[in-house]
């Protein structure tokens, strides 16, 4: 089953605010195997409305329609429904009751707009909203020749998810098909998503009924599987099948195949190994050490850091000799070097992590580039480093820098 | 102009992921006159997307195409335009020749299906993408008798904001009707949004012409304003008389009227007093060293810091008494006090900011319970400290206590 959600209000047309409703939505059809293919955003043109209910129905099993049940002249969600399939309404006298003993309560006149929200759409079941004035809608019907349905939920989030638990959910239950979803994800760091894709596309391709999504964040690549059957183990074992041929084909990139973040892991790893990282950081000034302190319980394998921004604290609190930043620039192998080691040295910590580089936009030399960035990490078997020759822009570059070292890390602990 | 934006991927179909290019868009899009009606969401599968283009191309003028230009067997968005006109595509050789480059220079293999990005759709303008692979397109074009624009832009938010505003934004303003949009906007720190609301909205609701929205975000407060006239000037003016006033009301609160962050705002103020900044930080782990390094140009006033997770630390790096920390617990205003000052003398700054919290989950004490955070700021004429009880997760608890921090900074330094 098929589903598109179509979002009405002027003010999600905006730069300012979004459709949050239809990621409830989605994640409570998810659990029924209903898939939401389409989501269309529009405002409360009549017109457009009307012919988009049209288009979800020509494309979608499962039509869901939040906003648009308010009282005033612009709320037309119903009459675009009622106009679209061209049939009528009829206003539900008990709804008209209930407003008008709503307004005596309060003292205030009610007007005849109001009662727009007691009109029900030919062959539309009412769904009382116990947050709001206005009720959803459900209707069951055909459409050129096709069984469709079609919800009419409030706009405003609490009164929307009350109502489909409530009402929605028990009745689309009996007429979904029975079928379970299961997903999986693998996610990578530091490796092209061109890479990926063309290493795992021979093999998901090959599981026609999994769908496969990859997803590119800064600096990593995640690979979602998802499928339905008659059984949540059926599903569950095919897409396990799928994500445990990709990650054996991905091995070295590989760091989470239950969600963890990469920081997460690093920091478990270092959690079983009764190791502790301090770190020392340049241009990344702090990345490194508030993405691990982000991590609940990151004080037990963090033990903190120094940003060593200017020259002179990367000699006061790291012992960096003043003629080696002089002799190789501060930015330099030497120097990332030599602050991992000082830092470790320092903090008494198992494990030094030094990042220096040139983030930009300034502060590239005629030898090196803004991008150029060196790691080390020294421990108790020695030091090893690493230079980047990274693009963009001085958030990516610091962004990318500290996610190298991470993935550096993980490597070492491995 | 009516303008639709399609987003495409699978992914933004899932509960876990939106589509946030449209917001952004439609701020440019907003600035040259140009309505967005409609935005449509769908997943990468051919023959919706040619649907959904054809849809697209009856109801707007412009549409504006995201995702779907990546290299793999799932990006599909030029096909389907092309599909969907009924046109042809054309390999462009130099797209060709630069990715054959850009591999090489990385060492790693091209494969055939890399080339597909540079498929340009017959009649389509190739616009290059400085910071990614996968080029935009620009067509004029006629659709079933009326003038459209289409364009295709990649889905990540950087590659697609740059190549906007270099490439798509300069050929719209060319076919856009001419009318003249002004805006002004104020940011604020850590004030209630309701509070805001109640001191401004007697202001800006006397300005019926002038589209005026509160935004809240962490521990920000945005006002926006935008209006439209027949001359630049005179929309201006409009703006900047209301936003002026707003300014007044809120002017403790005000940190920017010119689209500065906190950040930018803080280090501009250090730099006009030749001042340098240190950190020490605890519970924000390197947070607030991070925004500020963010900036470009920060090493002229940051110096540097420390996180000081581990207690150790506070005494190794900030001469802090192990005794007080005994007496007091880390979590205290004299031990921020103590780092503020230990940090400041140590760096030889001008300022140091001192930040111990308990952000949890874990870490309360009877006395101390998470969200209780000290911020101390030392400087020339002494130190001053503040207790903050935030509410919230982890991460909303650092958030705004480096917030607060840098807010505290702002206004020593005013």
């Amino acid at each position: 089953m098929i589903a598109e959600i179509i979002a009405v209000g002027s003010e999600m047309l905006t730069p300012y605010r979004q459709d949050t409703n239809s990621l409830a939505l989605t994640a409570e059809l998810n659990k029924l195997g209903v898939t939401v293919a389409f989501k269309t955003i529009l405002g409360d043109t009549f017109d457009h409305l009307v012919d988009a209910v049209r288009i979800a129905l020509r494309r979608a099993d499962l039509v869901m329609i939040s906003g648009g049940l308010g009282p005033t002249e612009d709320d037309l969600t119903r009459e675009a429904v009622a106009a679209a399939l061209g049939v009528g309404m009829t206003r539900d006298a008990a709804v008209v009751d209930a407003l008008k003993l709503r307004f005596a309560k309060r003292g205030i006149a009610v007007r005849e707009i109001n009662f727009k929200q007691g009109d029900v759409i030919d062959g539309a079941d009412l769904l009382p909203n116990a947050n709001g004035t206005a009720p959803g809608q459900w209707l069951a019907t055909e459409f050129e020749g096709n069984e469709r349905f079609i919800v009419l939920l409030p706009g405003p989030p609490r009164e929307l998810t009350a109502l489909y638990a409530e009402q929605v959910q028990p009745r689309l239950q009996m007429v979904a098909p029975k079928r379970y979803i299961a997903t999986a994800q693998l996610r990578m760091a530091v490796v092209p998503e061109s890479e990926v894709d063309a290493r795992t596309s021979p093999i998901y391709t090959t599981y026609a009924d999994v769908q496969t999504t990859i997803l590119s964040t800064q600096g990593e690549i995640q690979l979602h599987f998802q499928t339905s059957a008659r059984t949540l183990d059926e599903a569950q074992e095919r897409v396990d099948e799928v994500a445990g041929r990709c990650e054996r084909e991905m091995i070295d990139f590989v760091f989470s195949s239950n969600g963890e973040s990469l920081e997460q892991v690093v920091l478990l790893m270092m959690g079983m190994r009764n190791m502790r990282l301090a770190t020392a950081e340049s241009c990344t000034g702090g990345l490194v050490a508030q993405r691990l302190t982000a991590v609940p319980g990151s004080s037990r394998s963090f033990a903190g850091g120094v940003v060593a921004y200017a020259d002179e604290l990367k000699t006061a609190f790291m012992d960096v000799p003043r003629e080696l930043i002089q002799q190789h620039g501060a930015v330099s192998e030497e120097v990332a070097r030599a602050i991992a080691e000082g830092i470790r040295t320092r903090t008494g910590a198992d494990l030094g992590l030094g990042i220096t580089g040139i983030a930009g936009p300034g502060g590239a030399t005629l030898n090196k580039p803004v991008g150029r960035v060196y790691l080390a990490l020294a421990g108790p078997d020695g030091t090893t480093a690493q230079e980047l020759n990274l693009n963009g822009d001085r958030e990516r570059i610091r962004w990318f820098s500290s996610q190298h070292a991470l993935a550096m890390l993980r490597r070492r602990l491995q």
